[in-house]
């Protein structure tokens, strides 16, 4: 069992993809919880402040990620490629990476992983439809289908060895919604924190799939079977609703991007080379 | 697609019935939303004012019915036989007229229709069990089966034809509970502007049911299904619970009106002709 | 309860539609089953012979559908119009018909009613799903949503009156498949009358749908639901599959006719006069 | 159909278990409900007070259980073994004590039972899965089965005498939170008092199952299926969060009490007499 | 794990109820599973022949339980009160029995049960719909209600122990069915034996939930859920059909013995003392 | 459209891992169904004979997959990786390959792929629970997740493009069973030849996952899901029942081999280089 040293929680926390857009911003909000927070990610950040440790590191370096992954009491993992790109570039750090890091995670015996999964594991459900946790995966790209990988080999690792995973199924989480769409997928930077801290402290998860999501008005994504989590979004993009009025412009029949849950995802690949 | 002209988000909405009791509501709370509202009834209603076009039409003349959706946006029909009566009269209206009325949305290229359909599609589950939109039908009488043509008849015209329809299964929408029953079924006029807005307003609706009802604490029906109209109901029948306290008198299992949701509907009908 | 007269189980059957296809097979088949056959239809059909009685009637005649059920124990109905027409003629016969029926069958303290609803009221469901008795109605024509309405009709009867009715969804009952999409939908003159017979004498049937379908080695429709009845067709279009032989000619995705079970009923309607 | 003479609702009603934990603070708090509140223990409880009547009584003496439901509207059945014991033990209480009380309300004609059932029926579900009332049955003990054994009776009394029943599957009630998984399991007092209410009030409540816990963080049991009971908590473990911090310290896989709902009592018997 | 000595799979089963209908017609087919099977019942039996034991034994006196059990591989347990009787005697034997039974099977080491359970668990089902193992338990009487508390105890001992159970839910076993119901309801001899073996026999049973039914033409009992255990039933209620003829005489609505599963059973209890 | 030249259904077919198991066995029983037969696998194979092409492939050489799909009608994917291995070697074979293969079945506009997926993405559900093809995923093993991986991007070409993928969960397809599981999991060759018939004869599949099983009485997987492919199996482990007696020793509560599905898949990986 992890144990805390003096006051935090946690001895050291890994968090990857620490120079993303919500690497950057969980850097700040989880120290509380950790001695130390190792952040990595493949590219230069900022650099390492007190009670933080900087490696840089690309996950598809199966050496690397046993190194980054050591003394580490459990990981945040929100590394590897977040958009449509080609097929090898995904492959490389969201399947062949991410096996690197359960590989390490088994080896190095550490108890949990929060895994930055994505809402386009189901990105190809209509937007008419409410869908659960359970309902058969349907993906809207590439990037889509490397995060049904990541939810698969999570299972099996905790299936096999009890490795604990939560995985985070995100909408949209910036720091406000930028168009329609994200009216509804809004996560709010405040909630996603504490989404991860509900993934991170709940006594036991087992292995659970979760929606990020706030408490927006219009709801497409049903958590209830993630409540033993005690998630409560806070946010809700209501509050932007004026930004993007409805009108009286219905999407179109062949719009895919509007009739699709995944939004723009939808048509931004496959992206085959040359 | 709908443009609006403009300020307003929509250039002509048709509301029907809109010499009914929710008609006369609507009438007032729909003007922001278009240019024009045309108003139709079978019966004479108050002049139209700016803004306002009003038409006397029957349902079940066809040719009326053509020319009542000229130039209009959507569609809330409002309108037809919303209590038991003879089959006859129901068929005419509601039946007939319904099908007059999809007829013209095809044929003009209209693309919504907001349909209030009724509770009473389902008025013959008991009241202790709650029910979601996907549950077979039980209807509670004539009035009830017309609604399920309704709701057949609207599911086919999306299917085949594309033209979205929103059904509200509509509780008792009055001004305030009249009697313990409306505790549970109460729509309050605020809420169905509302929910006529979201299902006016979302940009893709498809086909879908949702329950018309308030924030009640009895609840009978479970919206989950529709929870991407992002319907959020502010009013509660909770106010009014103390004209109607539950006393020490339950309900007698030998009194259906009591025993399935339907209530005072139950026993209303059939009506046979002499 | 009915009873029987000496060693027929039946005293007097009622079945309409007695001069269509199913009407003419059906009539031969019943005669073991009562003392007295009462067979109608809207034309003419050949004359009465022994134990029979031929009564010529419109059930949208009201008089004359009450007259019609004089007497009777129990009604097969497979009158009305099994095609798409107009609104108005599948109103007239569907459903203003229906209404007769059920009222003269109320009135008349008749029990119970075999009721030939269709597969047509789900046939708006792909041919790559399998369905069954509960999935919410996706009519493919106005005359399945004229059977949607049947069945809501007598699910009311049944839950108001205890008018007992089985509803046959049949798939498509000739003397052999006469197309591909009939290998799957076929349900043989022989299984029908089984069919209808487990109906009829099954001690106690409440309000059942199910699907009328032979053994054929394609299954759309999940019978379960309804396995109280004990129905165990003994044909199978499998002995026909050779004259449909599948080739290497898949179906287009953009010809509904095969996305969509219903099959050619699904550009056959709706018929708009004029 | 119970009369309350005067101002209370309700005439008497029958409080078992009145010494008990939640007994002794149920008898304070349903006072206004009736005229008269007899209260029955096994053991001696605190004298009678105006409107009240006390009786000791063994429920597995049957001739006593009869005497004491005489003259009595309602029975809220608090009595009984409520932890871990010899099987003797709680199958005299829970088992013989409950059969004796419904044959009592059976024959004296009484109409409503609030019975405390307990989340223990179903305690080997796991703290990562959410339930609802309508899952199989897996009990953590003795006394969770004597509870299923309870669930079965008052279900069976309902389908076969119409006597209503509400169960109620409490958490654990008591004044606040004692340790980290009641911050998931705690009822609050005055949730209980308006959970009795709902029960006791609502105009018909046929055989309901619903899970007794206050609006906490964290949810293991959905209550949607109850919805109709208007049971609404107002109070939440949340406040209490920090008395019982996560800290880094996971459940270990190997503890039943972490990994399964029922906690505590899960490694608490079998008791087996020397 | 269990051994067999010798040629035959189990070194000694336990039989209890050998002197029961099924426990006598068993008493000679499982002869071939065990080098000594030993019988068990509360009244006198047949004498013991080559490779049995005969014990006489009353299931409510524990100690006599605990002997009964030394030495055994596995029990088929049908032993008990199988109709209606007063609470204490069915208490007595099914409930007390039942605990020592398990208590004496956990202390033993023993390893999988074989649970004579009933369809009488579910028998308040109407006629009119399919039921599987995962319905919520509604059972027909007092002994249903006993086999209800059988279920949750058994699994139970699966949960906290590993202690394996097949629990029968067995329709109506005799050498030919006996009136119309037991159409549905019958389980031939041989299916039963079949039943048993594959209960006793396969890998892995966990605690599962079977319908013992032969393959009758009509069917209330969907055993999907249970087909992991390769029960394959060859006889069918089908050769008895003419026994009973369906005639037109349908069961009444006010009939419950006809309405509900259970049939007869409904109407047998309770039967209170005096 | 297809289209076959004289008298053969396909002009084409592809037939990926030829030199398998089940590759070398298909192909002499698909050459009804095409003029010609393209015949890939990594290693060589036996030369062509008439009406087929032998092509050497690597699946994760892009080009190749590219040259290797010209003037294809159909795919049948049986390449890749089908045992435990690295995760690389699984990687490039299994979801490296595959999506070389579907980028080059949407730029060749193919329209069809049956795709060898395996029973071992649900191994890890419990012998004793009984799967449908909607069930969440919970592979055996790192073979197990890749097909997952396949599962997920067949269903994303389908929602994307239209590309029909009947996804083949095979279980054990051996000329016999050779061990008792395979009594469960057993696919006769006969059965195999008449699924890939089905999958690529139906005039459409959408995107379909079925279980590729025999009629074995033990039954761990419910195909009802994909009855719309017609596949009826005639071969049975029944008949190799009594090489494998169950004997009377059961699966240890500790053998996950045993436990869970997937068999010895369970503990072959993860395979963790040096």
């Amino acid at each position: 069992m992890t144990q805390a040293t003096e006051s935090k929680p946690f001895h050291r926390l890994l968090l990857t993809g620490a120079g993303g857009g919500l690497g950057t911003m969980l850097r700040e909000r989880i120290k509380p919880w950790a001695d130390v927070v190792r952040l990595s990610d493949i590219k230069d950040i900022a650099p390492a402040g007190p009670g933080e440790e900087v490696v840089r590191c690309d996950l598809g370096d199966r050496a690397a990620v046993m190194a980054l992954t050591e003394g580490v009491d459990a990981v945040l993992h929100f590394g590897g490629v977040s958009v449509e790109a080609t097929f090898e570039t995904i492959m490389h750090a969201n399947i062949l990476g991410l096996h690197h890091l359960y590989e390490a995670v088994h080896k190095r015996g550490i108890k949990r992983v929060i895994y930055a999964s994505s809402s386009h594991v189901v990105g190809y459900y209509p937007t008419t439809q409410v869908v659960d946790a359970n309902v058969p995966l349907r993906p809207d790209g590439i990037y889509g289908v490397s995060k049904c990988f990541g939810e698969a080999l999570s299972r099996y690792y905790f299936d096999r060895f009890g490795i604990e995973t939560v995985c985070l199924r995100i909408g949209s989480s910036f720091g406000e919604p930028r168009n329609a769409r994200m009216l509804v997928t809004f996560l709010a930077y405040d909630d996603l924190v504490e989404l991860v801290r509900c993934a991170l402290f709940t006594p036991r998860v087992g292995h659970t799939i979760t929606y990020g999501v706030s408490d927006n008005p219009v709801r497409w994504w049903d958590n209830r079977a993630a409540a033993h989590l005690g998630f409560e979004p806070r946010h809700s993009a209501r509050a932007f609703a004026d930004r993007f009025p409805a009108g009286g412009a219905w999407s179109d029949a062949g719009d895919i991007t509007a009739v699709y849950q995944g939004g723009p995802f939808l048509t931004a690949g496959p992206i085959y080379e040359d």
